[in-house]
Protein backbone atom coordinates (compact mmCIF):
# COMPACT_ATOMS: atom_id res chain seq x y z
CA UNK A 1 0.00 0.00 0.00
CA UNK A 2 1.63 3.55 -1.21
CA UNK A 3 2.33 6.01 1.58
CA UNK A 4 -1.18 8.05 0.83
CA UNK A 5 -0.37 11.32 -0.94
CA UNK A 6 -2.83 13.85 0.62
CA UNK A 7 -4.87 16.46 -0.91
CA UNK A 8 -6.36 19.30 1.15
CA UNK A 9 -9.64 17.34 2.46
CA UNK A 10 -7.04 14.54 3.41
CA UNK A 11 -4.60 17.21 5.47
CA UNK A 12 -7.83 18.42 7.26
CA UNK A 13 -9.10 15.65 8.15
CA UNK A 14 -5.55 14.46 9.29
CA UNK A 15 -4.84 18.21 11.14
CA UNK A 16 -7.91 18.04 12.82
CA UNK A 17 -8.10 14.49 14.40
CA UNK A 18 -4.18 15.18 15.44
CA UNK A 19 -5.50 18.59 17.15
CA UNK A 20 -8.04 16.60 18.88
CA UNK A 21 -6.08 14.36 20.18
CA UNK A 22 -3.25 17.13 21.27
CA UNK A 23 -5.54 19.75 22.49
CA UNK A 24 -9.29 17.76 22.87
CA UNK A 25 -12.24 18.15 20.53
CA UNK A 26 -13.97 21.32 22.25
CA UNK A 27 -10.81 24.04 22.28
CA UNK A 28 -9.72 23.33 18.72
CA UNK A 29 -11.09 25.31 16.39
CA UNK A 30 -11.88 25.71 12.58
CA UNK A 31 -8.81 28.16 12.20
CA UNK A 32 -6.26 25.56 14.32
CA UNK A 33 -7.36 23.24 11.82
CA UNK A 34 -6.83 25.15 8.36
CA UNK A 35 -3.32 26.52 9.90
CA UNK A 36 -2.25 22.99 10.64
CA UNK A 37 -3.53 21.83 7.41
CA UNK A 38 -1.63 24.73 5.69
CA UNK A 39 -5.05 25.80 3.96
CA UNK A 40 -6.90 29.19 4.69
CA UNK A 41 -10.43 28.74 6.84
CA UNK A 42 -12.41 29.48 3.58
CA UNK A 43 -10.67 26.27 2.13
CA UNK A 44 -11.58 24.26 4.92
CA UNK A 45 -15.38 25.66 4.67
CA UNK A 46 -15.29 24.45 1.50
CA UNK A 47 -15.23 21.07 2.26
CA UNK A 48 -17.03 20.94 5.81
CA UNK A 49 -19.83 22.88 7.10
CA UNK A 50 -18.67 22.60 10.54
CA UNK A 51 -16.10 20.66 12.91
CA UNK A 52 -18.28 18.44 13.93
CA UNK A 53 -18.41 17.06 9.87
CA UNK A 54 -14.55 16.72 9.84
CA UNK A 55 -14.88 13.23 10.92
CA UNK A 56 -18.34 11.83 9.36
CA UNK A 57 -17.29 13.00 6.12
CA UNK A 58 -17.26 9.36 5.14
CA UNK A 59 -20.15 7.98 6.28
CA UNK A 60 -22.23 8.53 3.19
CA UNK A 61 -19.24 6.53 1.07
CA UNK A 62 -19.13 3.59 3.43
CA UNK A 63 -23.14 2.90 3.34
CA UNK A 64 -22.91 3.28 -0.34
CA UNK A 65 -20.19 1.10 -0.50
CA UNK A 66 -21.90 -1.78 1.32
CA UNK A 67 -25.32 -1.02 -0.52
CA UNK A 68 -23.22 -1.67 -3.91
CA UNK A 69 -21.08 -4.62 -2.87
CA UNK A 70 -24.83 -6.08 -1.54
CA UNK A 71 -26.27 -5.81 -4.45
CA UNK A 72 -23.82 -7.45 -6.59
CA UNK A 73 -23.30 -10.31 -4.49
CA UNK A 74 -24.00 -13.39 -6.62
CA UNK A 75 -27.92 -14.57 -6.66
CA UNK A 76 -27.93 -17.30 -3.88
CA UNK A 77 -25.89 -15.73 -2.13
CA UNK A 78 -26.75 -15.91 1.95
CA UNK A 79 -27.33 -13.15 4.13
CA UNK A 80 -24.12 -13.06 5.74
CA UNK A 81 -22.31 -13.90 2.32
CA UNK A 82 -23.96 -10.52 0.76
CA UNK A 83 -22.92 -8.67 4.13
CA UNK A 84 -19.33 -10.25 3.31
CA UNK A 85 -19.74 -9.12 -0.36
CA UNK A 86 -21.13 -5.79 1.21
CA UNK A 87 -17.75 -4.90 4.07
CA UNK A 88 -15.18 -6.23 1.20
CA UNK A 89 -16.11 -3.46 -1.32
CA UNK A 90 -15.46 -1.19 1.43
CA UNK A 91 -11.83 -3.27 2.20
CA UNK A 92 -11.28 -2.44 -1.42
CA UNK A 93 -11.29 1.88 -0.84
CA UNK A 94 -9.28 1.46 2.56
CA UNK A 95 -5.84 3.00 1.81
CA UNK A 96 -3.18 3.44 4.41
CA UNK A 97 -4.96 7.20 4.68
CA UNK A 98 -7.88 5.46 6.57
CA UNK A 99 -5.21 2.92 8.96
CA UNK A 100 -3.25 6.53 9.82
CA UNK A 101 -6.35 7.89 10.51
CA UNK A 102 -7.93 4.81 12.32
CA UNK A 103 -4.97 4.35 14.65
CA UNK A 104 -5.27 8.49 16.12
CA UNK A 105 -8.75 8.17 15.86
CA UNK A 106 -10.15 5.60 18.74
CA UNK A 107 -8.28 7.67 21.73
CA UNK A 108 -9.84 11.12 20.23
CA UNK A 109 -13.83 9.47 20.33
CA UNK A 110 -13.09 7.70 23.47
CA UNK A 111 -12.32 10.74 25.13
CA UNK A 112 -15.14 12.93 23.77
CA UNK A 113 -19.07 12.27 24.01
CA UNK A 114 -20.13 14.32 20.86
CA UNK A 115 -18.28 12.34 19.07
CA UNK A 116 -19.02 8.79 20.25
CA UNK A 117 -22.79 9.75 19.56
CA UNK A 118 -21.39 10.06 16.20
CA UNK A 119 -19.60 6.87 16.05
CA UNK A 120 -23.33 5.70 17.08
CA UNK A 121 -24.98 7.19 14.94
CA UNK A 122 -22.43 5.84 12.24
CA UNK A 123 -23.07 2.29 12.76
CA UNK A 124 -26.97 2.81 12.71
CA UNK A 125 -26.32 4.30 9.63
CA UNK A 126 -24.55 1.79 8.47
CA UNK A 127 -27.11 -1.33 10.17
CA UNK A 128 -30.27 0.83 7.98
CA UNK A 129 -27.91 0.49 4.80
CA UNK A 130 -27.27 -3.07 5.07
CA UNK A 131 -30.96 -3.84 5.74
CA UNK A 132 -32.53 -2.11 3.15
CA UNK A 133 -30.04 -3.66 0.73
CA UNK A 134 -31.20 -6.98 2.13
CA UNK A 135 -34.45 -6.76 2.00
CA UNK A 136 -33.86 -5.98 -1.29
CA UNK A 137 -32.69 -8.94 -2.32
CA UNK A 138 -35.50 -10.64 -0.87
CA UNK A 139 -35.02 -11.71 2.72
CA UNK A 140 -37.52 -12.09 5.52
CA UNK A 141 -37.15 -8.77 7.70
CA UNK A 142 -35.54 -10.39 11.64
CA UNK A 143 -32.94 -12.26 8.96
CA UNK A 144 -31.69 -8.92 7.32
CA UNK A 145 -31.70 -6.84 10.29
CA UNK A 146 -29.67 -9.48 11.99
CA UNK A 147 -27.08 -9.82 9.48
CA UNK A 148 -27.27 -5.72 9.09
CA UNK A 149 -26.16 -5.83 12.90
CA UNK A 150 -23.57 -8.63 12.78
CA UNK A 151 -21.99 -6.49 9.47
CA UNK A 152 -21.59 -3.75 11.52
CA UNK A 153 -20.21 -5.76 14.43
CA UNK A 154 -17.71 -7.31 12.00
CA UNK A 155 -17.13 -3.78 10.61
CA UNK A 156 -15.87 -2.44 14.01
CA UNK A 157 -14.19 -5.16 15.26
CA UNK A 158 -12.57 -6.12 11.88
CA UNK A 159 -11.58 -2.24 11.24
CA UNK A 160 -9.82 -2.48 15.00
CA UNK A 161 -7.89 -5.37 13.50
CA UNK A 162 -6.67 -4.26 10.69
CA UNK A 163 -5.40 -0.78 11.86
CA UNK A 164 -3.65 -3.20 14.20
CA UNK A 165 -1.96 -5.16 11.55
CA UNK A 166 -0.05 -3.71 8.68
CA UNK A 167 -0.02 -5.90 5.48
CA UNK A 168 -3.49 -7.03 5.61
CA UNK A 169 -6.94 -6.01 4.02
CA UNK A 170 -9.72 -5.11 6.29
CA UNK A 171 -12.01 -7.70 4.71
CA UNK A 172 -9.53 -10.83 5.93
CA UNK A 173 -10.60 -9.64 9.53
CA UNK A 174 -14.02 -8.95 8.51
CA UNK A 175 -14.61 -11.98 7.70
CA UNK A 176 -12.83 -13.64 10.03
CA UNK A 177 -15.21 -11.58 12.38
CA UNK A 178 -18.19 -12.94 10.51
CA UNK A 179 -17.05 -16.23 10.71
CA UNK A 180 -17.03 -15.62 14.73
CA UNK A 181 -20.33 -14.13 14.88
CA UNK A 182 -21.84 -17.19 12.72
CA UNK A 183 -20.40 -19.83 15.44
CA UNK A 184 -21.45 -17.58 18.50
CA UNK A 185 -24.63 -17.42 17.01
CA UNK A 186 -25.07 -21.32 17.42
CA UNK A 187 -24.32 -20.86 21.29
CA UNK A 188 -27.23 -18.09 21.86
CA UNK A 189 -29.39 -20.61 23.28
CA UNK B 1 -51.74 -0.17 34.32
CA UNK B 2 -53.25 2.76 36.42
CA UNK B 3 -53.07 6.34 34.68
CA UNK B 4 -49.55 7.75 35.74
CA UNK B 5 -49.35 10.27 38.56
CA UNK B 6 -47.22 13.01 37.46
CA UNK B 7 -44.85 14.31 39.05
CA UNK B 8 -42.72 17.74 38.39
CA UNK B 9 -39.93 15.05 36.60
CA UNK B 10 -42.40 13.54 34.44
CA UNK B 11 -44.49 16.72 33.72
CA UNK B 12 -41.56 18.41 32.65
CA UNK B 13 -40.27 15.16 30.29
CA UNK B 14 -44.30 15.58 28.21
CA UNK B 15 -43.97 19.13 28.19
CA UNK B 16 -40.66 18.91 26.68
CA UNK B 17 -41.72 16.10 23.91
CA UNK B 18 -45.17 17.76 23.50
CA UNK B 19 -43.22 20.94 22.01
CA UNK B 20 -40.73 19.36 20.38
CA UNK B 21 -43.78 17.55 18.73
CA UNK B 22 -45.93 20.97 18.31
CA UNK B 23 -42.73 23.14 17.46
CA UNK B 24 -39.52 21.44 16.76
CA UNK B 25 -36.90 20.54 19.10
CA UNK B 26 -34.52 23.51 18.03
CA UNK B 27 -37.22 26.23 18.41
CA UNK B 28 -38.05 25.20 21.99
CA UNK B 29 -36.88 26.90 25.38
CA UNK B 30 -36.47 25.41 28.93
CA UNK B 31 -38.16 28.64 30.18
CA UNK B 32 -41.22 27.35 27.58
CA UNK B 33 -41.03 23.76 29.10
CA UNK B 34 -40.98 24.38 32.55
CA UNK B 35 -44.45 27.04 31.87
CA UNK B 36 -45.93 24.18 29.71
CA UNK B 37 -44.91 21.96 33.26
CA UNK B 38 -46.24 24.72 35.38
CA UNK B 39 -42.94 24.83 37.13
CA UNK B 40 -40.31 27.46 37.71
CA UNK B 41 -36.89 27.23 35.16
CA UNK B 42 -35.00 26.82 37.89
CA UNK B 43 -36.52 23.79 39.01
CA UNK B 44 -36.35 22.93 35.73
CA UNK B 45 -32.50 23.14 36.38
CA UNK B 46 -33.02 21.20 39.37
CA UNK B 47 -33.78 18.04 37.26
CA UNK B 48 -32.12 18.18 33.97
CA UNK B 49 -28.39 20.16 32.90
CA UNK B 50 -30.02 21.18 29.88
CA UNK B 51 -32.85 20.77 27.25
CA UNK B 52 -30.97 17.65 25.82
CA UNK B 53 -30.95 15.77 28.64
CA UNK B 54 -34.95 15.26 29.33
CA UNK B 55 -35.30 12.92 26.74
CA UNK B 56 -32.32 10.78 27.99
CA UNK B 57 -32.41 10.61 31.88
CA UNK B 58 -34.09 7.40 31.66
CA UNK B 59 -30.79 5.88 30.47
CA UNK B 60 -28.58 5.01 33.22
CA UNK B 61 -31.75 3.10 34.73
CA UNK B 62 -32.06 1.45 31.55
CA UNK B 63 -28.70 -0.06 32.06
CA UNK B 64 -28.74 -0.57 35.43
CA UNK B 65 -31.99 -2.39 35.07
CA UNK B 66 -30.45 -4.64 31.96
CA UNK B 67 -27.83 -5.70 34.12
CA UNK B 68 -29.50 -6.35 37.60
CA UNK B 69 -31.39 -8.73 35.53
CA UNK B 70 -28.80 -10.69 33.78
CA UNK B 71 -27.08 -10.73 36.59
CA UNK B 72 -30.29 -12.35 38.60
CA UNK B 73 -30.68 -14.65 35.70
CA UNK B 74 -30.10 -18.74 37.05
CA UNK B 75 -27.37 -20.06 37.01
CA UNK B 76 -27.49 -22.56 33.93
CA UNK B 77 -29.45 -19.44 32.10
CA UNK B 78 -28.14 -19.47 28.30
CA UNK B 79 -27.03 -16.36 26.84
CA UNK B 80 -30.21 -15.43 25.15
CA UNK B 81 -32.42 -16.52 28.28
CA UNK B 82 -29.93 -14.50 30.39
CA UNK B 83 -30.98 -11.51 28.56
CA UNK B 84 -34.66 -12.18 28.54
CA UNK B 85 -34.10 -11.59 32.31
CA UNK B 86 -32.57 -8.23 31.73
CA UNK B 87 -35.32 -6.97 29.77
CA UNK B 88 -38.25 -8.37 31.69
CA UNK B 89 -36.44 -6.15 34.94
CA UNK B 90 -37.23 -3.27 32.38
CA UNK B 91 -40.45 -4.45 31.57
CA UNK B 92 -41.28 -4.45 35.25
CA UNK B 93 -40.77 -0.72 35.55
CA UNK B 94 -42.92 0.06 32.85
CA UNK B 95 -45.93 2.59 33.32
CA UNK B 96 -48.87 4.17 31.37
CA UNK B 97 -46.35 7.49 31.30
CA UNK B 98 -43.48 5.34 29.25
CA UNK B 99 -46.44 4.09 27.18
CA UNK B 100 -47.15 7.51 26.87
CA UNK B 101 -44.05 9.13 26.16
CA UNK B 102 -43.00 6.58 23.56
CA UNK B 103 -46.29 7.59 21.34
CA UNK B 104 -45.11 10.81 20.93
CA UNK B 105 -41.28 10.39 20.85
CA UNK B 106 -41.03 8.03 17.59
CA UNK B 107 -42.18 11.26 15.66
CA UNK B 108 -40.22 13.71 17.68
CA UNK B 109 -36.92 11.75 17.23
CA UNK B 110 -37.36 11.54 13.17
CA UNK B 111 -37.54 14.66 12.74
CA UNK B 112 -34.19 15.67 14.38
CA UNK B 113 -31.05 14.86 13.89
CA UNK B 114 -29.40 15.42 16.83
CA UNK B 115 -32.27 13.48 19.03
CA UNK B 116 -31.56 10.71 16.60
CA UNK B 117 -28.11 10.35 17.30
CA UNK B 118 -28.96 10.35 21.59
CA UNK B 119 -31.09 7.62 20.54
CA UNK B 120 -28.61 5.77 18.84
CA UNK B 121 -25.76 6.62 21.84
CA UNK B 122 -28.45 4.97 23.57
CA UNK B 123 -28.76 1.85 22.16
CA UNK B 124 -24.84 1.56 22.07
CA UNK B 125 -25.17 2.34 25.81
CA UNK B 126 -27.22 -1.03 26.52
CA UNK B 127 -25.62 -3.09 24.50
CA UNK B 128 -22.90 -2.29 26.34
CA UNK B 129 -23.93 -2.70 29.49
CA UNK B 130 -25.80 -6.21 28.30
CA UNK B 131 -22.17 -7.39 27.36
CA UNK B 132 -20.60 -6.48 30.13
CA UNK B 133 -22.97 -8.12 32.27
CA UNK B 134 -22.89 -11.38 30.02
CA UNK B 135 -18.88 -11.60 30.17
CA UNK B 136 -19.27 -11.42 34.06
CA UNK B 137 -21.38 -14.18 33.76
CA UNK B 138 -18.63 -16.35 31.95
CA UNK B 139 -19.63 -16.35 28.33
CA UNK B 140 -17.07 -16.06 25.46
CA UNK B 141 -16.84 -12.42 23.77
CA UNK B 142 -18.48 -12.77 20.66
CA UNK B 143 -21.32 -14.65 21.99
CA UNK B 144 -22.03 -11.67 25.05
CA UNK B 145 -21.45 -8.97 21.78
CA UNK B 146 -23.81 -10.62 19.69
CA UNK B 147 -26.20 -11.55 22.66
CA UNK B 148 -26.51 -8.31 23.91
CA UNK B 149 -27.03 -6.49 20.39
CA UNK B 150 -30.44 -9.55 20.15
CA UNK B 151 -31.05 -7.92 23.01
CA UNK B 152 -30.99 -4.33 21.81
CA UNK B 153 -33.01 -5.12 18.48
CA UNK B 154 -35.47 -6.96 21.02
CA UNK B 155 -35.56 -3.87 22.85
CA UNK B 156 -36.46 -1.33 20.23
CA UNK B 157 -38.61 -3.77 18.48
CA UNK B 158 -40.54 -4.70 21.63
CA UNK B 159 -40.99 -1.00 22.67
CA UNK B 160 -42.57 -0.15 19.46
CA UNK B 161 -44.39 -3.28 19.29
CA UNK B 162 -45.82 -2.70 23.14
CA UNK B 163 -46.58 0.96 22.62
CA UNK B 164 -48.94 0.16 20.24
CA UNK B 165 -50.38 -2.58 22.12
CA UNK B 166 -53.00 -1.69 24.98
CA UNK B 167 -53.03 -4.54 27.86
CA UNK B 168 -49.73 -5.81 26.81
CA UNK B 169 -46.31 -6.07 28.79
CA UNK B 170 -43.39 -4.79 27.31
CA UNK B 171 -41.89 -8.11 27.96
CA UNK B 172 -44.13 -10.50 26.21
CA UNK B 173 -43.05 -8.42 23.09
CA UNK B 174 -39.17 -8.38 23.74
CA UNK B 175 -39.23 -11.85 24.45
CA UNK B 176 -41.30 -12.64 20.88
CA UNK B 177 -38.66 -10.55 19.33
CA UNK B 178 -36.15 -12.95 20.71
CA UNK B 179 -37.98 -15.80 19.62
CA UNK B 180 -37.81 -14.65 16.10
CA UNK B 181 -34.51 -13.28 16.11
CA UNK B 182 -33.29 -16.65 17.51
CA UNK B 183 -34.85 -18.23 14.32
CA UNK B 184 -33.66 -15.69 11.98
CA UNK B 185 -29.94 -16.86 13.17
CA UNK B 186 -30.41 -20.08 12.00
CA UNK B 187 -30.81 -18.52 8.29
CA UNK B 188 -27.61 -16.18 7.85
CA UNK B 189 -26.18 -18.87 6.18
Amino acid sequence: MARWQPGARQRLVMAAVDLFAEQGYDATTVVQIADRAGVTKSTFFRYFPDKRDVLTAGQAMLSRLLVEGIEQAPPDASPLTAVSHGLAAVSAQMTSFNRELGTKLGTVVAANAELQEREALKSAGMASAMTEALLARGFAEPVARLAAELGVLAFRTGFARWVAAEGTTLAEHTDAVLDELRAASADLG
